[in-house]
This record gives structure tokens, C-alpha cells and sequence, in this order.
């Protein structure tokens, strides 16, 4: 077993090497970004493909702070002695091989490769090919980096990203890698889900919900509307949809609409939303059952918490759903009633974080029940083993 | 959210209505066998298909233990309240719907349909079509009780074992089933993992070894040894494959083959062994490879310590490994090298089992290592959520 002092020390090797070979990758960095923009790539992609000084000595941190991080190989989760005298333990042992197939920003090499290494697997990273030059060059400093200290280089290994197959034959190598992460958008999700023999943790597609009850704290509702939405739109826990109780309808979806305008959120209502002005369009199911990750939010009017809880079970993805009220029962009742990874009470959708957290390092939100759900860090990279010690029982 | 209270005395209702319904159940299982003979089934399968009284008062009480097991749901994981005021908790919830897939006993659909619901789970039993009427008459009698305390009928239902398609449309309900178990032969775990688009927990194919290190006390290795292979031997923690230290191997392999053949078992060993006595047959790789799950064992002498852990990594199915020594550098390098759901130190396999650790009652022995590794119960049934809790806290 490695030991967290090794592990560590390869770490902050890693994210020396990395800042020293800050020229190597900036000059990676521009065939990708030349290339892409060739090809006639938006600028929003181009700006997550991009990297500059600041980025990769912000990759360099990013490893400093996992090596920062407890160790979570070893945590003994539960143990007892059993009537027989058996010692039981059950300890935390690493997953074994991990394959990562992500898309857009090389940052995520880096820090993927971190995470399971802290976490004590060998990873294989499988990014995009749009990144591919920009991968190798991070990739080659962070092998260096571990032979240097003495670890297996192929701890971390990149799979090609020339062909669609490279991705295929990964999520298929049942046997011989023990878990799967994608992360990106829904289509790249849904394609590994769908593909992959090998065992999967899907994260991250994010149709959240705010839930204004009837008794709400207006001023708190807006402020938590407003924020969910348009504090940051591309990420996973942001708000994509508005449930409001009709009996505060009168009074705040005027002012919620509004608010919202004014910030640039186009408003995909139903008839009570689009009563207020002209500018709020039409919601269809469509729109409701959406993860926009821009400027766009579908809303309506419910009769009860009930219909809202039964608005997000039918249309959620099962992330964050929020619930702004003064009333402690309906905060238990919608609690319980939803069925995602994180329920927010009186509090922003974008708190479900692996950072706000406290977690340290995140690989990924987890939206699906088994093994992990909600923000993953080192813990759920790892397994566990029973150890059972005895001075020869048996049955 | 169901309480306990009403989920126990669901579960106690239960378990007298099967014994009151004794004679019904008896009735339809008498179809069952029947048909079995009829059709060639051998003796070793009818007799795990047969009720008789006994064993449905087995299976009755089976349902009291588990009521009096604790609730899992609502156990806080974890907690803590953030810097800016937020107040973290990681619940214990309910997974959902799952899936059961199985052979033989019947007594399987009573214990599975009892812990789904004791975890606050709605269950979906596909039996084996051998067992159709007996598992029918205690799923009507389970229904017919479960109506009788308030609980929907429909939180255990039948799925038809009369086409095979059945199973796969189970496999493949993803949205609709949370998690899908499947228990029986390597087979049909093979069969569920390969076709199944839920998730699904492996469970219980075990080619569980026994390593007699250099520094084993013999007698207790020899004791651990013929009780790992010959105390039951189909069971999935049973011995299959025997690996002996060379340095032991003169004194200790006469003795532990005349010890096994003694009772019964044959030997298929490497040239070491056979030169005991012609009763030994050759060992191929395939021998290896195999859970037997019957009076069969496989051995081999090795070099070292590090030769047993390569040959288990190589061919175990990752359920539990044992190693007799005195040494405990020996004990750690075992337990770190090998890559199983249980490692036991001088003692007998046997003792992977939900009853044997605690945990009461047990759905399975997962050979995976997401989720849950090693024996499974009302812990493992279930998933979290995170529930935060603030005053109006944004971003």
C-alpha cells in the first residue's frame, strides 16, 4: 500500500512540475486552441479550452490542496469484535483502476488524476480530443512527476482520443477497470451509461428547482431565485425552474419576474408567469423537463407543496431541489418528498458543492443512487474490505 | 415517510399470515415439487425447492427478525454546520424500487420482499418459474397483509416468471427500478450484469481461497481447512482452492489430504500433491477458476507469500480469502495484496455472512466494490441525501 506521505509528496512533485512546465503546455495548449478555432469553434468553448499562467499555476494549487487533504485509504469505517472473538473490521481500501471521460477543460486532467491518486487507484483519462495536445503535455509532466519519486508512471495514463472506439473499449473493459466517471454534458453522460459494462457513477446533469411555499419569506425567496439562477449559469446547481404556491402568486411573481428580467433571464412561464408582461414566453413540458445552463428559466404556479413535489419527481434529474419557507413542516414534508441528492431549505440551489461542502476535492455530483449521491470527494473514490482477525475459529 | 412502527408490524402481520396460510402455501409448493419430478429435476434441487411446515415457520420468524432489527432510514450519516451558517446533514433514505432476480428457494421471496420493505423499499421479486406457484401463494399472502396495516399491496409485487423476457424488461425499467439484485448461479449473475441497464449488485459467486503461510500453526490451519471446504459446501464462502506455503508444504500436505479425502473430498492438485497419493487428480487452470460448491478442492504449493497473492488476484471472485499464520507482517501483506470483499485471519471463510458479522438480516454477499462490498444488509438497501438547511444563505 502507498503511503499517504508518498502519495503526498508525488502530489506537490506533480504540481511543481507542472508550473515549471507551464511554457510546454501554454504552447500545447495553442495547437488546440488554433485548431478549434479553425474549425469554428464558439468562443465559449474556446474559453474553456484555454489556458494561460494563471490557469495551470491554479492546476498546480488545485494538487497542492488534495495533497492537503486526509488520506482516505485505511479509514476504519466500523468494527466490533464478534461473540465468537472474530476482530471484524471494515477498512477503506482503493477502488483499484478508474477511468475518467470528460470533456472541455484540461483542468479536469489534472485534477482527476490528483483526486484517484490521492485515492490510492490508477486512473486512465480519456478526455477530449479537442484538448488532446494540451492532455499530453499535462499528462507527460504529471508521469514525469511520479517516476520521480519513485511511483509507477502508468498510475496515470491517457487513453487516445483520436477515435470515438478508445472511449468504447474503456467503458467495456469489464474485469479490468472497476469504475467509470463521465462528465460533461447529458448526451455524454447518457451515451456512457448506456455503453458501459463497467460499473458507473453518473454525475452531474442538473435540472434543479426552487420552490417558493406559501410561507415563504418573499425578500428570502427573491434573493434565492435570483442567486440560483443567474450567479453562475453553466454549472450543474444552478436553478433551471421556479415552482411558486399560489397563494404568494399575486404578490411575488410580478416581482420575481422582474427581478429576473433585468438580469437578462428569458422567462419560460405558464399563463399566471406570462400574465405579467410580454416578455415571458410559453413553458411546455419540454422546457419544464430542461437543464438550459444559460440565461433561461421555466416556471409556474402550483396549488400545493404537493403538486410541487410532484412537479420535480415527474421532471427532476434527481440533483438539488430548494425550498424557500417558514414552516417547518413544510420543510420536512418537501424533504422527504423529493427524491434528488441534495434538498436545499431557505438556502441557494448552488450550494451543492464538493467545496461548499467542506469536502476538500470533488470529482464530480453524483445523480444516481448507488455508491455516491451528491458531491463526491476522496471518500467516495474508494471501496472498503472486511478484515476479520481470529486465532482459528471456524463454523 | 413510512414510520418504523408501521413497517414492523407490516413485517409482523406478515409472518403470522404465513404461518396461518401454512397449509396454502404447502398446497401450491406441492404443484411446484410435483412438477419438478415430473420433469427430471435431481433430488439436491427439489429439496431446495420443498416447504414444509417447518420451514415456513422458519421463514415467518425470518420476518420477526427483521422487525426487530433498527430502522436504517434516517440515520444521519454525516453532519456539520458550515462556515456560513449552513447546516449539513447526510440522511439515510430509501433506495426506491428493487429489483429481485432469483432461483430456487422460496424461501428467498419472503426474506428478499421483508428487508426491501424493512429499508422503506417497494420490491419487484422475479422468482425462478420452478418456484411460480409457491412464491405466488406467499406474495398474495404478504399482499393480503400488507393491505391489512394500511401499506399498499403494491410495495411487493410478482413479477411473472413465465418468460424469460420478463427478467430483461425488469433489467432494462431504468427510471422506473432504483437497483436491481440478482441471486443464484454465476450464471444468471453473468447474465444480469451483462443485460442489465439499472444499476446492479453482484452478488455472491465466491472462489474463495485458503493460504497456509510459512508461519502457520498447523493444526489450526489443517482445523480451518477442512472446515472452509467441507462444512457446507454450497455455499458461495465455502474453500474452493487450497495454496500451501513450500516451506510447510512436507509436513503439511500428507496431513491436510488425508484429513480432506478423509471426508470425502476430491483433491485437484499440483504435482506436490499428487505425489501424496494417486487420488489426487492434475489441476488445470480451469480447476483454478472454479467455485465447485461441492466435495472438490483445488491446491498448489507456492514459493512465497507474494506467489498466493498473485495466483489469488488472478483467480479469485473477489469474495473472502484466508491465510493461517503466526506472522503479522505476513497478515498485512495478505490482507493489503489481496483484492477481496473479506480477508480472514486464521479463521475459516465460513464466516463472510450478514448473521455471522451482526447486521441481522442479509440480502446477499456483493463481489463488487461500488456501493456495497462484502455481506449486505438494511444498511446497504438503502441510499443518502444531503439536507441543508439555512436562513436565506446565497452565493
Amino acid at each position: 500500500m502507498t503511503t499517504r506521505v508518498i502519495k503526498d509528496t508525488a502530489l506537490l512533485a506533480m504540481a511543481d512540475a507542472l508550473e515549471a512546465g507551464s511554457a510546454e503546455i501554454l504552447s500545447a495548449n495553442t495547437i488546440d486552441v488554433d485548431a478549434a478555432r479553425a474549425g469554428g469553434t464558439s468562443e465559449d468553448i474556446i474559453d474553456r479550452l484555454s489556458l494561460d499562467a494563471q490557469r495551470v499555476r491554479a492546476m498546480a494549487d488545485g494538487l497542492r490542496d488534495i495533497a492537503a487533504l486526509p488520506d482516505p485509504v485505511g479509514e476504519v469505517v466500523r468494527g466490533s469484535t464478534l461473540p465468537n472473538g472474530l476482530q471484524l473490521q471494515q477498512i477503506r481500501v482503493p477502488m483499484g483502476v478508474i477511468g475518467m471521460i470528460y470533456e472541455g477543460r484540461p483542468n479536469v486532467t489534472a485534477d482527476a488524476a490528483a483526486i484517484c491518486l490521492k485515492a490510492g487507484s490508477a486512473v486512465l483519462l480519456r478526455g477530449s480530443s479537442s484538448a488532446s495536445a494540451s492532455n499530453t503535455a499535462i499528462i507527460d509532466i504529471m508521469r514525469a512527476a511520479l517516476a520521480g519519486v519513485g511511483l509507477p508512471a502508468d498510475a496515470i495514463q491517457q487513453i487516445p482520443a483520436d477515435h470515438r472506439s478508445s472511449a468504447t473499449h474503456l467503458m467495456q473493459a469489464r474485469g479490468l477497470v472497476d469504475l467509470v466517471i463521465p462528465r460533461g454534458g447529458a448526451g455524454l453522460i447518457k451515451a456512457v451509461v448506456e455503453e458501459s459494462t463497467v460499473p458507473v457513477i453518473e454525475t452531474g446533469v442538473g435540472n434543479c428547482h426552487v420552490y417558493v411555499d406559501a410561507d415563504a419569506d418573499l425578500d428570502m425567496a427573491l434573493d434565492i431565485v435570483v442567486n440560483a439562477k443567474t450567479q453562475r449559469t453553466s454549472v450543474c446547481n444552478a436553478a433551471e425552474s421556479l415552482l411558486v404556491h399560489k397563494s404568494v402568486a399575486d404578490v411575488f411573481v410580478p416581482r420575481v419576474v422582474a427581478a429576473l428580467q433585468q438580469r437578462g433571464v428569458t422567462i419560460h412561464g405558464d399563463p399566471a408567469f406570462r400574465a405579467v408582461n410580454r416578455d415571458v414566453v410559453a413553458a411546455t413540458d419540454d422546457d419544464y423537463a430542461l437543464e438550459y445552463l444559460s440565461l433561461d428559466i421555466s416556471a409556474r404556479v402550483v396549488e400545493s407543496i404537493d403538486e410541487a413535489i410532484a412537479h420535480i419527481r415527474k421532471f427532476s434529474s434527481g440533483h438539488t431541489e430548494a425550498i424557500v419557507t417558514s414552516s417547518l413542516a413544510a420543510s420536512r414534508r418537501f424533504a422527504v418528498g423529493v427524491d434528488s441528492a441534495a434538498v436545499m431549505i431557505n438556502a441557494s440551489t448552488r450550494f451543492t458543492d464538493g467545496g461548499e461542502f467542506g469536502f476538500g476535492a470533488e470529482i464530480g455530483i453524483s445523480t444516481q443512487k448507488l455508491h455516491a449521491r451528491g458531491p463526491m470527494g476522496l471518500t467516495e473514490m474508494t471501496t472498503t474490505t472486511y478484515v476479520v482477525t481470529g486465532s482459528g475459529q471456524v463454523r
